[in-house]
């Protein structure tokens, strides 16, 4: 598929990307370089946490589903430039050796009022694990060029 | 200072932590490990990007921010837990060498109506660049364990 513009996205389009396995390695090694918190690094520290368990920080799980749209089909020409969140939660543990995979879908499409070559698209992302759970839920908004600029 | 507990916490209060400098080589990191797009990776393609010039990627803004509200003085009893963001944007590129530091306000202290042990916090975070630009706001809810479970 080639690169879309404003005009190529429509409301109810959905995309996807995954599954991706999560290591216990990967999950400290963000922790320890950007969220050095006990329930992140030490499965035993863990246990008695709030988590339970070893559990991802949720700004990995969110790197993790930036990858993985990325890697999706929705390929915006500009680019996956974000301009900012509506909402981002994370409604369950991410955990060792979990497969995180997307389903983002188009909400909104808007052309610019002040910009004739720019638009903006909504966009709900739902990462799920192998069981189909949610563990993070995102609706954003990306800037994405016109193909032809408004009269 | 020690943990504080739900109780500690009180509307206005404000905790900084930083600054600390972003290097272009973490830039490329970051982004080839979870944003693989040519205006995070290649410095001579983001010219004629959207960021016009190499730009980090917002997960690693938020990322680095994370690890700067663990290192700040708010130190909440069970850790640094975040329910979900009201909001979460990036008004400014962040770029090689920015030196990034965080004001944290506390806007909400609410116990919880279900669980007589917790209660949330609304935190609004802006980072902020050496010129004191705005380079990430979020508004976020935190979990946080309440001194004494109510009667």
């Amino acid at each position: 598929m080639s690169l879309r513009y404003l005009e190529d996205f429509a409301v109810g389009q959905t995309f996807t990307a995954g599954p991706v396995r999560i290591e216990e390695s990967e999950i400290k090694q963000f922790a320890g370089a950007f969220d050095p918190q006990p329930f992140h690094l030490d499965s035993k520290a863990a246990q008695s946490s709030f988590f339970r368990g070893l559990a991802a920080s949720g700004w990995h799980t969110a790197a993790i589903t930036m990858r993985l749209l990325v890697e999706s089909e929705l390929k915006p020409a500009g680019g996956i430039i974000g301009a900012g969140f509506d909402e981002l939660r994370w409604p369950r543990a991410v955990r060792p050796d979990d497969e995180l995979r997307i389903e983002a879908e188009i909400l909104e499409v808007r052309p610019s009022k002040s910009k004739p070559d720019q638009g903006m698209i909504k966009v709900r992302t739902k990462t799920l694990n192998q069981n189909n759970d949610p563990v993070q839920i995102s609706v954003g908004n990306l800037v994405v060029l016109r193909m032809r600029p408004a009269e």
